[in-house]
């Protein structure tokens, strides 16, 4: 994989970073502006306020954007932009940025991607579906608005499939079917590989498959949907130039992902509890794979006419109980097994289609030989910043499990 | 088919019909209050709004909600409450409604339905992603959250499918695939049938289907959705009592359906005019056969757990220039043919299965039988009501389009 730009005597490509002040979304402005790219972020501080609205914070010290930006300038010479802008709902500022900035490529990080957040409370559901709907479709509205060629790069989730199907590989986003005619022929069908989304946000991300296929098909816009994997690790070669420039590591119930969560319950001396039997596989990539993905995916566009590109954005599966597992031999800690808080299957296989980043060089950062790094650099250094009761998943599915959910339940399923 | 609800003993059946001001949603609120329902509308009147902003009426001289509902007490004794609530807003307005009057069904009909108006400019696509979605999504969220055994029933329309699928049946929502498994086995699946939709409004009709899908599976709420062809004929039973009940009858180049359009050219004496080659089909059901299938759908929930019922409602398919010679059949008028402002295969066929109504005993109204009522007593009873310069259709699917696109073009495609 090259680190170069493909115009390097032109000028600077410019991209727009939406969602650019988040867990993601940080390291990839960094990765991009570091090889060149002209960064303008656009969020609207949404994932703080809701930091504020849980009364949690992000494990590691993640600092104002301002204070971001200015560091960033200071030990790189380079420049990011920063604009306010609420993506659901102001559509005007939006398009006057397309239109005055001429992007080459928007990355589209912005929505609120916790599924247990997402379930929360009627307020929280509809916050979501809200926010999510009204973000992506505003983004696509305005660039088929503007008339400008861009290319718009979105992070979806393979879990929209609902994990394991039947023994088939979940596919890069479309299967081919056969289905029968009146007349009793079979006729081979392209189509959108069927969702079954587990949560309200899960269910976001199929919607966004609709507008993506929609846009596409009228508009002609170019458009990469990458179907990410559960993203683990924190900092990447530019976030950890300076303490200033951290990245957000998220341990709450809400929004810490399974193997965070693992990683802090072991760097606290608390067991490592497994939902159910811990037989659930998911799919997984260091962040520093993300932005060497999503630069991959600036890199190589889809050609004029092309329909969606889908890709997963993943680069091993594990079981939840051999994570944990991991995570005991590097700690110590003890594995507490506890039930389950979602509406999913105990078990679950899970084959995935990755070929293309793969077949692109991607050499990725596996948690074989990254995992150590996180339990000392992040969990055990800023451990003294934890707040225990936080740990806990308190959301649930359904008003039943309300009724009956025992409220110490440590859940630490992945959350997005 | 029975006019009785099953249980007249028993207190009368409540229902809120969302969107009781609407073209199906005043009938319908009629014929059910007139079967004993007790019936409460919610309707923000949104649509009235959008004939201000269009700056066009009704042909027939619809009256406010205030004097339908009073005429109707007057006529038959009968009460019919009014909520202006806006369904895609007012979230704790709808809780609290459905909570103290515990409905036993609700009936959607409260969407922006028209295809050319959501896509006139930015401002009208992104009104009709949030009104649709944020509506659907209240009303299922609302009904989960109060725990009341409530039917929902949803019109959706069969446009989702983009029409004409390669010569298989249009099925009633759900598609028996095959695909492949890693190991070459064939596995069966049902899947939801893949939509195409064409516009944006057509667009938040698929998105809709993943929201009942997701609501359906987490919560088991039951759902009933209709999928409805283009919906002809002004008057029903009810509505036609007295004047002051009369139903709506668009004409306009945005809400004005094929056929409504056509009456319209032929009672004023313009060519009839017929986009493109007139070879798309389409499916036709009468206004008084659809209040009669949605008494069916009441009267037959689906049973506790199983999957939304998806049903085509419509009782026949005709191509566009053959209703443009029934018309000019029964007129007199001049058939012209202009070019096609909508991105659609110039010609379709289309096969639709409905077996479940018509096996229910609906005896429907068809075009040869009721068309001629249409003639005189509508279009050229109220025609000089009719504003001729809003007959053309001016929205466009396409930037390239707007340029190019002739003014004086008469659109006289389906909208809904
Ligand atoms: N983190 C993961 O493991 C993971 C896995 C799969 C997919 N994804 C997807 O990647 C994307 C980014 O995830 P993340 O972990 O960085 O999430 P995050 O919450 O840390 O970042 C999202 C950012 O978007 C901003 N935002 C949200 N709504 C906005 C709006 N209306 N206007 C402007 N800004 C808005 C937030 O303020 C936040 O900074 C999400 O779409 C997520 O679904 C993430
Ligand atoms: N008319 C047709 O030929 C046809 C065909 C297929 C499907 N449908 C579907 O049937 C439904 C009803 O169609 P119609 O022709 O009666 O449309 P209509 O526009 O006449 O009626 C819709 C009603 O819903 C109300 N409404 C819209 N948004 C609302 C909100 N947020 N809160 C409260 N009220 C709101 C409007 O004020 C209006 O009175 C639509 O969903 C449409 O897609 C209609």
């Amino acid at each position: 994989m090259t680190n170069q730009i493909s115009q390097m005597h032109d000028e600077p490509k410019k991209v727009l970073v939406l969602g650019g002040d988040g867990f993601c979304g940080w390291p990839t402005s960094l990765h991009l502006s570091k090889r060149g790219y002209e960064v303008i972020i656009i969020d609207n501080l949404s994932r703080r306020n809701i930091d504020n609205e849980l009364e949690v914070e992000s494990l590691t010290p993640i600092r104002p954007m301002g204070e971001r930006i200015k560091a960033w300038k200071e030990m790189t010479g380079k420049t990011i932009r920063h604009l306010n802008i609420d993506l659901a709902t102001d559509y005007d500022r939006l398009y006057q940025t397309i239109c005055d900035e001429k992007p080459h490529a928007m990355i589209h990080f912005a929505e609120q991607r916790s599924a247990p957040y997402s379930m929360k409370s009627p307020r929280h559901k509809r916050y979501t579906v809200n926010n999510n709907m009204n973000a992506t479709h505003n983004i696509l509205c305005a660039i088929a608005d503007s008339g400008l060629d861009i290319h718009l790069i979105h992070l979806g989730t393979m879990g929209v499939y609902g994990y394991g199907t039947a023994g088939v590989k979940i596919p890069e986003g479309y299967l081919d079917v056969e289905v029968k005619t009146e007349q009793g022929e079979r006729v081979e069908q392209k189509i959108l590989y069927p969702t079954n989304p587990g949560s309200v946000y899960h269910m976001t991300k199929s919607q966004d498959q609709l507008l993506f296929q929609y846009y596409n098909k009228n508009d002609q816009l170019r458009i990469t949907d990458l179907h990410q994997g559960i993203v683990w690790g924190t900092n990447t070669e530019e976030t950890s130039l300076d303490e200033r420039l951290i990245n957000r590591f998220d341990y709450d119930g809400d929004y810490g992902t399974v193997l965070n969560r693992f990683l802090m319950q072991a760097a606290l001396d608390y067991p490592i509890t497994v939902h159910g039997t811990g037989g659930q596989t998911r799919a997984f990539i260091h962040i520093q794979d993300t932005v060497r993905c999503i630069q991959l995916a600036i890199e190589h566009p889809p050609a004029e006419g092309d329909l969606v590109m889908i890709f997963n954005q993943m680069t091993e599966t594990h079981r939840v109980e051999d994570l944990a597992k991991m995570v005991k031999e590097l700690t110590g800690g003890e594995i507490a097994y506890v039930p389950n808080p979602r509406k999913e299957s105990a078990e679950n296989e899970l084959h995935v289609k990755n070929d293309l980043f793969l077949s692109k060089g991607l050499n990725p950062i596996t948690l074989n030989k990254g995992l150590l790094e996180e339990v000392t650099d992040v969990a055990r250094r800023y451990a003294n910043r934890a707040d225990l009761s936080k740990i806990p998943a308190r959301s649930v599915w359904t008003k039943e499990q309300q009724a009956g959910v025992p409220v110490q339940i440590e859940a630490v399923t992945d959350q997005t």
